[in-house]
């Protein structure tokens, strides 16, 4: 292996845990540019002196480096970037999920074309290698689901809800004084984030080239410590999961980012604070499982360096060809067939379990459990029930129709049970 | 990436497995020939006419198939024609553990002399992706740890005993009558299987590469069902653990393979059955843990195809020179500083308790705890006595101590207690 030259676009945390990491450990890797806007600013005493600092992008792209690191993150002017850099013969490693989400069809075949690594497992999970294991070690195989925990901040809220028994704002209040959470928390407790992941995951692992709008997301902010506590009487807990699973039948993929019931024996109810979890399914390898640290400067650096090497070793496009040949799906749903756990808030009155009852019941629609304690407060009494597997549209229309009664005092929450 | 052509060398239960997968799935991977000795019993109607099956290894070796795979397993002749098939520029997938944990170096070197590619997912861990992703998701990581649950036979018949209260022979012949352990279980009781692939881990994991003469190894034979209830009082279980650990400071890897006591909420206690699961502490991307199928035709096969995938992707030597380029550790040791489960099976007499105690003492041995029922057979009553992390040589000391005392009617078990 000869030695691979390469330029760091950004120099945010990731960026400096990157070139940290590289002049501590890899002597094969060789930083010759450090690109950042107003980069005076970013300047630290301890790189090397023959590094070029710049705050042209251009000095990068025409400089003789291999390979370029884009860790700006966002769709532009990355994009552009990205794609220069390709054509201009330049190995891209990326930990953009957001640009790969969107433009990963594009930006892949485009690599392949000119025979260029582009390279993100930074983008999914941070050090988790995800991308390797399921892209690559079990690229022999058809995997026909992939679910997980792919949002750091929004599984320490949950988490800490769990452990602390306190609220949802009193959470991630706690994760932004630490750093977790950003001051607008909208894209990690809307799902926005682990939809990305999960629409890279879908490419390399199911070979569906999902994108964003496909992909129904549903907010943890609904959910209360009550409804923990509830869960725990299911033998559950409360994750932010992220699936997707080809249904070849009906021609479809099933995926959603959103809060879900797992079992308190899962692989997913054991995923504490900024740990991710991934479970994928093959048709010949079966369940596979992987757990570990997906957020923070340094494991992600992890990611970026593995990636340059890789691109050392490896000068061609490797998998990107495979990864551009995908196809989009026909159809994407977030119809899951269940079961289901619902809560409403109510005022507390008699008969209103025989009304939500009745109006399930005309669905065709289970009641497996009811959980009611009038020991509510002002707020409104929580009533959690839980129901079988059922048709999707069939539970909609119910949800319509309870909606439409008369006791609700806060808004409802609707979440799936993971088996 | 163009289509790639290769030959298997073994038809066996992997073979017919890579050659059905290849067949239905893969148009990009083209089967040229199938070696077997006495190739003709082998014949099977579903493989294309086009496809050559030989008993002469020559015609593989001089063919012009772009790579082979090796499935026959064993030390030689698989080392000599693995050797020939580099060194006619062909690259090569295997799924022979013991070939690499005994000769890796060697042919690791040549693979990235000759600029091919030698690669080995099939070898550790079935269809479980560990080898891409520890030896490249995380190579930018430094990593300190490996320990993991890597004989699926063991752990077949260490979880029948713990789930159906049954001894270890007819946990051992239950497993034989399913095809899970063969009619000599040496390799797999005594952890010869889990120290070779130990051995592979440690090369592509901690860059060190260890060889099976340098793995102390432990059997599992003489773990008891009594032993599982005793253990469970003590929130824990039983597994065959391997485990390899870089001491910087000592300059020594600490690695052994044997059965250990596992915390009950670990992820050692979750494996059941043929699972495995690796977990493996990095200095930048902390724990990271794989769980999923460790063996069978099908899983290995995927893991077989998915390196054929990687070889048509990349026509070089991909990480072989990375690989190679690894030290031999200067010492290894399978003193582990503990704590310890050690458990006596005794005639019950007056003072075996204080005499015990007293020879612990004298080392400098703190007990934790005692399990003493006096509810035993005439084949002896167990005494369990679980000690606090210690000299290593001064329980060995002790152990010698102990054996000497006149009240032993059985061997003693002594296994470390996993944190």
């Amino acid at each position: 292996m000869r030695g691979l030259t390469f330029a760091l676009v950004g120099f945010g945390t990731v960026g400096r845990a990157v070139a940290r990491l590289v002049l501590s450990t890899h002597a094969t890797l060789h930083l010759t540019h450090i690109f950042n806007r107003d980069v005076e600013r970013k300047r630290v005493d301890w790189v090397p002196g023959d590094v070029q600092w710049t705050a042209d992008i251009d000095d990068v792209l025409t400089s003789p480096a291999d390979a370029i690191v884009e860790v700006i993150g966002g769709l532009e002017p990355a994009g552009a970037w990205v794609t220069r850099a390709l054509e201009a013969g330049k190995a891209v490693v990326t930990a953009n999920k957001q640009l790969l989400a969107h433009h990963g069809s594009d930006l892949l075949r485009l690599a392949a074309a000119r025979n260029r690594a582009l390279r993100f497992e930074a983008a999914v999970c941070g050090g988790l290698p995800v991308v390797r294991a399921i892209g690559e070690g079990l690229a022999g195989d058809r995997l026909g689901r992939i679910a997980g925990v792919l949002n750091g901040t929004s599984n320490y809220i949950l988490t800490r809800m769990e452990s602390a028994g306190i609220g949802l704002d009193e959470a991630l209040q706690e994760a932004q004084e630490l750093g977790y959470a950003e001051a607008d928390p909208t894209d990690d407790l809307d799902g926005h984030d682990a939809r990305a992941k999960l629409c890279v995951l879908s490419r390399i692992g199911l070979q569906q080239a999902i994108t964003p709008d496909q992909v129904a997301c549903a907010t943890i902010r609904g959910v209360t410590s009550h409804d923990f506590a509830t869960a725990r009487r299911l033998g559950c807990t409360i994750r932010q999961v992220a699936e997707a699973e080809q249904d070849v039948n009906a021609r479809v993929v099933r995926c959603r980012v959103g809060p879900a019931l797992v079992p308190l024996d899962s692989a997913f109810s054991r995923v504490v604070g900024t740990q991710n979890v991934l479970q994928v399914t093959g048709e010949f390898s079966g369940e596979t499982a992987m757990k570990g640290l997906g957020a923070g400067g340094d494991a992600t650096a992890v990611a970026v360096v593995s990636d340059l090497l890789a691109v050392a070793e490896d000068r061609g496009a490797g998998p990107a060809a495979r990864y551009a040949a995908v196809d989009a799906p026909l159809a994407t749903t977030d119809r899951l067939p269940g079961p289901w756990f619902l809560r409403f808030t109510i005022r507390d009155r008699v008969g209103v379990v025989a009304d939500v009852a009745h109006v399930l019941a005309v669905h065709a629609i289970d009641i497996e459990a009811v959980h009611h304690e009038p020991a509510g407060t002002s707020a409104g009494i929580p009533l959690a029930i839980t129901i079988a597997p059922c048709d999707p549209h069939m539970l909609e229309r119910a949800l319509v129709e309870i909606a439409l009664l008369d006791f609700h005092v806060g808004p409802p929450l609707a979440v799936p049970i993971m088996r």
